[in-house]
C-alpha cells in the first residue's frame, strides 16, 4: 500500500486552522502530525511514496454537495450530467462526495428506485456518493419501505410540498412519513413551496400573458416559501422529526427556521450559491429568454428585498446548516428552450457542483464568512448531517483520504471555455472571477486532480452507506 | 523529553468522537493516529516512555474553566481559593486552564493590578492560567491601558452595570470602554445586572425585615438582569464592540442574547453549573440561614418559572456559548456569615471549579447535551472564544497535552469528606452523585492526577498569554 | 309612532360609560341626552310612551353574535336550534343580532343556498340576523356568486381548511377566493385547522382503540391549528385580502395572529366563551361519554397549556377581536350519541348564544377585562367589523333601537331547567353562576325581554343587508 | 343660558361617523340627535341661540394636545410661546385641550412648582389646559408630593433618562417613582434616552468638529432611544405602573413597546407630526446651521432607515397610543442660534401645537390612517389616556362643548405669513399645504375661531382637574 505526506500546509477544520502534516496510507490518513516532529523517528518527507508540499496553501477536507441530480427525468427531460460527468465536474471543484435523490413516484416500490440508481452510478462515478430518497408517493408500502432504505445506508427521505401531481404529498401524507422518520431516527428532508397555491399564480400568469422567465420568480412568491417552511416544521414540531429544508432562497423562511431552531427544534437549512449571488433582478430579469439558465425552484429572489445578505449572515450565524448546489443541469438548446413562450415548461435547475467551493470560498475573501465557517458548511457539517462523519469531513486520523489542496493566492476564472466539465451548454457562473483556486483533489487517497488535469477514473467513486444524521440536537 | 502514547481511547471533539491514539512528546501533543496503524513503524505502545492504555473511556482537551476568582478581595474579605489550593482542586476536576479575573479599582493604574496578579499566581498554580481584567474605573488612564494588555495577552475586559460604589460603571464608562474594545478587537464582558435598580430593591427588603438569603434571591429580580443584558447589548451594537454576558442566569436574558445573536450581533453567554441545577425555591430558599451557601450574583432563578430548562434547552442550541463556573468561593464560618440578619453582606460567590466537568457530563448522562457539546462547551468554545486555540481546548497535533481521561463508566459523589479540594468548609453540591469519573489528568505532558492521587507540584502551571478572541463570526 | 325613554342608567361604550338618557322613536334611537337637561323643553320621563328607569344598571347597545349555525346540516344530523328556537334564546340573553352561515356545497350555485336560508330564517327570528356565506366549494361559479352576494349584504365569505370532502379548500382555491375578495374589499373567514393531517391522527387515534371524546381534542392538535392560521395569514398577505380566524383556541394560533397585526396586516381573531372558560381536561376528558357535549372544532384546549389565559389576555390587548359563540348546538340523544365507540363521529358544536353576554360580563366581574371591552368586543366591534355600524352595536342617535339593560348586581344562574332556552337537552354551561343579569332587552324599538318573560314575537327578526367591513386599518 | 346647534354635519368618532346634530346648552354638549328627527317637537334649527350649518362637513371633539411646553426654561433660555400665545395659536389649529409639563428640579417641592405653573397659566389661556408633573428630582419628598397631586387633578408625572444633571433620573430613582405611581394608579411618563452615553457621542463629535445641526441626530443614535425604551419598560414590569413614553421616534423603540403590549404590559406610546414626516436627512441635515430649526429630542430620524413609514404603520395598528406635539418653540434668533458653532447648545424644540390637526388629517388624505382614527389618535384617546374622558374627547351628551367643524375640502398652506399664530420667527412646517381646514372651533360652548377670525379671550381656558388613566388593559 502507498503513503502519500501532505506537509507544510494550514490544515482547516470547522473550529481552527494549524500548520499541520498529514500522512495517508492507501485510502485512509493515519496520522495527523505536529510539523516537522521527529518524534516517531520516520523521516516522512523523504519516506513517503508520494509527498505533496502544501506551503502556503489549506489543506481541508474534500468537499461533500449534499444536493445533486444526476440524470434525472424532470419536465419531460432529463438533467443533463450523468454520475460520470457530473462527479467529475464535482472532482474538478473540490467536491469529494456528493448525495444524489433517488426518485420515487406513486406506485414504485422504493428498493426498485434505489436498484435504478445504483445501476446510474455504479461503475460512473469519480468520486463517492450517496443517495437521499426522495419519495413521490406516500403510502403503505413506501412508509414500511424506509425502515430497510435506513439500514442499506440511506437515512434520508425528501418530501415535496410543491409539484402537485408529481412528486407533491399532501399534509395528511407528510404526517405519516414524518412519523415514520421520527420513529426510525431518519432525517426528512423538504421541498417547501405551496404547490396548490403556485400552480394557481402560475396559470394565471401565463394567462396573462407573463410568460418570461421573470415571472417564474414572481409567480413563486417568498410568501409561499416562506407558508410551506412554516408548516413543515410544524408537522415536524408535532411528529419529533428532525427536518432539513432544502434551497431555502427566502429571508423570511430562514426566519422561520431561525424561530424554530431557538426553540430547541431539529431543524435545518441549506442553501445554495446561486441564493447568495444571484437575483430575481438580474439573472431571472435578463433580456428575452436569458433568463432560463437561472430558472429552478425555489427561484432566485429579489435583491432589492435583500434576501441574498440575510441569506449569508445566516451562514455566518449557522442557522444556515450547509451549502449545497441542488445541481440540476439542463442546457439551453432543447432542454430550457422548451419553455419559450410559457415558463412553466422550462426545466427547473441550475449547474453548479463544479463551483461550491470556489464560490463559498469567494465569501471569504469578501468578508462574508470566516475560512473555518468555509470548510464547516462545505464539508464538515454536510457530513455529520447525513451520516458520514468522520469518515468524511474532516481532516483526521482514521478518515478517508478525501483531502484538497486549496490555494488562497491561486485564481480560477468561471465560465464555458475556461472551466467548465460539466456536461451543458452554458454556464450559470459565466465571468465570475474567483480568487482562489483548487490544486491538488485526493480521493480516498488517489491523486484525481493536479496541475490541471483530470487524473482519476471513472468507477473510482464508491457508494457511502451513511448512518443517522450526527447533527441533531 | 519524555513520550506519552494514549491508546485504546475515544478522542472526543467538538464536531464528534473516534477511537484514535494520541502521541505526546515532553509538553505538546505531536500526533493523532489511527489505533492501530503500522504505518509510521514504531510500535508506540512498546516504544513510548509512557503508555496509557484508555480503553472504554474518552480521551478529551483538558477543561477551560473561563470564570474564576482566586483570592479575590470582595465585600470586605477574600475568596477562600488561592492559585495554589483553587488550581489544585481545578485539577482533581478535569479543567486545566483556568482565566481569572485581575482587579482594578478606580484610581489604579490596569497594569499595576496585572502585576499584582501574577505576583499571587506566579508558581502556585497546578495547571495553566491566564488573565481577564476588570476595569472598576473607566477613565482615561485604564482605557489607555488597555492595548498594552493586550499586548501582554490580556485580551478581555470586564465591567460590572451592578455593585455602584464598587465596580459600577456608568453606561457612558460602558461606551467609551466599549469603543475601545471594539478598535482593538478585544472582547468585552459583562456583569449585567441594573445596580441601580437592585441597590433600591435589596435596602427596601432589608428595611422591611426581609433580610434571608432568600430575598437576596427576590430582590435580585430577573427583570433587572434580563434589562441589563439587553442595555449591554444595544450599547456592544452601537460601538461594535464583541460582547461577552457573564453567568447568565435568567431566561429572559437569555432570550435577548438570542435575538441579538440572530440578528448576527457577535454576543456570547456563558452560564454556571449553579444556574443549570440549583434554584431560587429549594436552595436560596433552604431553612435559617442554609441558603446563605449559595447566594451568588447574577442568583439562583426560580424553578417554577423554569429557567434551569430553558439553559440547559440554550446549550443544546448553541446560543450559550461557555459553561465556567464563576468560582467565588467562601467559607460559611467568618465569610457567609457575616451576612447573618441582612442578607446583603453575605458574600457572593459559590465554589465550583471542581466540579463543572462531572457536572456538565452528567447533562450528557441526563440526555441534556451530547458527549461534543459537553467537550465544546467546556473547552473548545471556551479555547477559542478566549484567544488560545488550538494550543488549548482541543486533541490535536501541536497543542499543549493537556488531557484528560474520563471514565463513562465510573462514579464520582460530590461531598465534604467524598471528592473534595476546594478550600471552603461546606460544598455547594453536596450530595451529588455523578455517573462518570475524572481517571487521568495531564497537563501540558505531565500527569497531574492518577489513580486517585494528585501528583501534581506547585508553579507547574504558566501563565497564558491569550490572543484576541477566535469566536467571532 | 311610539316613544320610549331610558333614563338614570350608565349608558356604556368602547370608550367609556356614563350616566346618558335614551330617546327611542318607534324602531330608533333618534337622541342621546344628558341626564335631567331641561333644555329640549319636554319631560320626557313623563310624556314618553314608555319609561324605562335604569337607574343603577347599564344601559348597552345589543349583543352581537357574529358566529352562529342555526339548523345547520353537518355530519348526518342537523344543528338542533332552529331559527325560531335559536334567536329566542339569542333574546334571552341579551343579544339582538346574529350573523348565521349560509353553507354552499360544491356544485351548488351561491344564490340558491342564500334564498334557501332566507327561506329558513324569514318569518321565523325573535332578533335581527345577517348571513355569511360559506363556500364549500370554490369554482368559477361560486367565485363570481361573490360579487352579487355583496350587493345583496352577504360581504363575508368562509373557507375551511378543515374537513377534507366536505368544505375543505385546497391552497390553491383559497388563494383564488381571497383574490376575490381582496378586489371585492369583501371579509374572508377562516376556518383554520389542517383538515388533511387531522384527519390521519383522527384515523390513527380510533385504529388505535383512542374512541372516546378526548382523543378528539389531542388528535386536533394545536400545532394544526398554528400552522393553519400562519399559513391563511400568509395567503391573505399576498392577495392582501382581509382576513377573520373564527374560533381561535390556541395560544399560538394567537400569536401568529398577533404577529400579522404588528406588522399592519388586516387580520382579526374570534374567539368563543369555552376557549376561554372550558378545557381539554375538564371538560373533554370528562368520564365515559359526557365529554361529548364539549365536542366541537377548533377544540377545546389544554388549562395546563395556559391556553384559556393568554385568549383573556389578548381580549384585554385588542388582539381577539369579537367574541361569538360559533353555536351549532345538538343534543346528546340521537345526536352526540352517534359518537358513541367513535369520537370522529360525534357532531362538531356547543350551544352557548343564550350565555355569550352573561359569561362575558363574569370576565368583568373577574377582573379579565373592562366593562367598556365587554361591550366592545361583544358588540361594537363585531357591529364594525361585518358591516353594520352604527346601526347595530352602539346607543347613539340614529341607530336601530336595540338596547339591553343589564344589571351588574343582578344574578344568572345557567342550566337546564333555570335559564335556558335553547333547544338542546343538555347545556354545555351546567352550573355556571353569572354575577349580573340581562334585565331588559329591546329589539328596534320593542320589548322583547322584561320582568324574566319573552314578550317577543316570531318573524319580529329582520334580514340585516351589510356593508363592508369597517375594522379594517 | 345659550343654545348652540350643529346640524347637518358628519360626526365622526373613533369608531365610526354619522350624520347627527348636535345641541349645546351653556358649556355643554346637552343632546345629540337624529338628523330631523321632530319627536323631541322642538324645531331647533329655528330656536337655537346660534346654529351652524356643519352641512358637507366633519363635526369632531376639540384635539386635546397632550404634550405641551409652554413657556419653559430650557437650555439657558425659555420656550418662546407663553400661555396666551401658545393656547391661542392651539385653538387656531382646532386643539382646545392642552397638558403641559410643570416641571420640577432636584431640592424643589412638587407643590411649590405646581403653583408657579398655575400662575403663569391662571387667566391667560385661550383653551383649556391640564398639568402633568416633571419630577427632575426624585427623593423622599418629592415620592411623597406625587399622592397630593393626584388629588388636585395632576394624575400624571414624567421622568428624564436623558439630560444627566437637568431632569436625569438614575434606575434606582425611575424605580421608586414607579413604585409609587403603581400604588396611586397614576401614569408614569418618561422621555427614554441613554443620557449617560449620548452625553457622551455628543462630546466626542463636537470634540471631532461634528458641530452642526446634522450631528444632534446621529450623536442621540437609535440604539440609545431603543435601549432606554426597553429599560423603562423592564422597569415598570418589574414595578407594575403604567408607562407611557413620549415623543418615540425610533422604529426600534417602538417595537420594544409593542412587544410589551403584546405580552398583556400597560405600555403606551406617543409619537410626534415631526417624526413622521420630517427626517434626519433632509431638515436636521440641511444647510449651513438650517437645521437647527429641527433640532429636538429624540431627534429626528434617518428616512432611508425608514422610521417615518413604521410609526405611520404603528399609528394604524394602534401601538402608537396618541400623537401629541411636544410643542417646545424657540425662536432662531438669540435662541437657536446660540448652537452655532456647537449643536450642544441649540435650545431642543419645535412649535407645532398649531397644526397638529392638520398635520394628522393629512395622513388620512394621504391614506396613511382612516378618519376615525384621526380624531382617535388626537382627542378621544389622549382624553381617556390622561383621565379626561367623557368631558373631553368625544361628541356625546354631557360632555364639554369642545367642537370643532373641520372642512375636508378646505385647505390650509402653513407658514409665515400664511397661517402661523404662535410665538416663533420661523415655522418648522413652512411650505407645508394641508388638504383640509379647520373652520370654527368651540371651547366650551363658545366660539372661539370662526370665519378666520380669533374670537376668543384670554382666560377663557380653565384648569382641568383630571382622573386617572381610562386607557389600561
Amino acid at each position: 500500500m502507498a503513503t502519500t505526506f501532505i506537509h507544510g500546509g494550514t490544515v482547516v477544520s470547522s473550529t481552527g486552522r494549524q500548520l499541520l502534516d498529514v500522512l495517508i496510507d492507501d485510502q485512509k490518513i493515519v496520522a495527523v502530525l505536529e510539523p516537522g516532529s521527529t518524534t516517531l523517528g520516520a523521516d516522512l518527507a523523504s519516506t513517503a511514496d508520494t509527498v505533496i508540499d502544501a506551503t502556503g496553501r489549506y489543506v481541508i477536507p474534500g468537499g461533500i454537495d449534499g444536493h445533486t441530480h444526476m440524470e434525472m427525468p424532470f419536465g419531460g427531460t432529463t438533467a443533463s450530467d450523468t454520475f460520470e460527468t457530473g462527479t467529475r465536474a464535482a472532482a474538478w471543484g473540490g467536491t469529494t462526495t456528493i448525495v444524489d435523490f433517488v426518485v420515487q413516484n406513486p406506485g414504485m416500490r422504493l428498493q426498485d428506485t434505489v436498484a435504478a440508481w445504483h445501476d446510474k452510478a455504479s461503475g460512473n462515478c469519480a468520486v463517492d456518493y450517496g443517495f437521499h430518497q426522495i419519495i413521490g408517493g406516500v403510502d403503505d408500502d413506501s412508509l414500511k419501505g424506509m425502515a430497510e432504505l435506513v439500514n442499506e445506508g440511506i437515512t434520508s427521505f425528501k418530501l415535496f410540498m410543491a409539484y402537485p401531481g408529481v412528486f407533491y404529498s399532501t399534509d395528511g401524507q407528510i404526517l405519516r412519513a414524518f412519523q415514520e422518520g421520527a420513529e426510525l431516527g431518519a432525517l426528512m428532508m423538504m421541498h417547501a413551496e405551496n404547490g396548490s397555491a403556485i400552480d394557481v399564480l402560475v396559470e394565471q400568469a401565463i394567462a396573462r400573458g407573463d410568460t418570461a422567465p421573470y415571472f417564474h420568480g414572481t409567480s413563486r412568491a417568498w410568501q409561499m416559501e416562506e407558508e410551506a417552511t412554516h408548516r413543515a416544521i410544524m408537522l415536524a414540531h408535532l411528529t419529533k422529526a428532525p427536518l432539513y429544508i432544502v434551497h431555502v432562497s427566502a429571508k423570511q423562511a430562514m426566519q422561520q427556521v431561525v424561530t424554530a431552531r431557538d426553540n430547541g427544534q431539529n431543524v435545518f437549512a441549506e442553501t445554495c450559491p446561486q441564493y447568495l449571488y444571484l437575483s430575481l433582478e438580474e439573472q431571472l430579469g435578463a433580456p428575452v429568454f436569458e433568463g432560463a439558465k437561472w430558472v429552478c425552484s425555489t427561484p432566485l429572489r429579489s435583491r432589492a428585498e435583500g434576501h441574498q445578505d440575510e441569506l449569508w449572515k445566516y451562514i455566518r450565524t449557522g442557522d444556515v446548516t450547509t451549502v449545497a448546489t441542488d445541481h440540476c443541469p439542463f442546457c439551453m438548446k432543447d432542454q430550457k428552450e422548451m419553455g419559450i413562450g410559457d415558463f412553466s415548461k422550462i426545466p427547473n435547475g441550475i449547474g453548479s457542483v463544479e463551483h461550491r467551493m470556489d464560490l463559498m470560498f469567494q465569501g471569504v475573501k469578501d468578508g462574508r464568512l470566516s475560512l473555518e465557517r468555509w470548510v464547516d458548511v462545505c464539508a464538515t457539517t454536510p457530513a455529520r448531517m447525513f451520516g458520514m462523519y468522520p469518515r468524511k469531513g474532516i481532516i483526521t486520523a482514521g478518515a478517508d483520504a478525501d483531502v484538497v489542496i486549496y490555494d488562497p493566492n491561486g485564481h480560477t476564472s468561471i465560465g464555458l471555455g475556461k472551466t467548465h466539465h460539466m456536461n451543458m451548454d452554458y454556464s450559470a457562473w459565466e465571468g465570475y472571477e474567483i480568487d482562489g483556486h483548487v490544486d491538488t483533489v485526493i480521493s480516498r487517497g488517489t491523486v484525481i486532480i493536479d496541475d490541471g488535469e483530470y487524473r482519476g477514473t471513472k468507477g473510482h467513486g464508491q457508494f457511502i452507506k451513511r448512518g443517522l444524521s450526527q447533527n441533531l440536537i
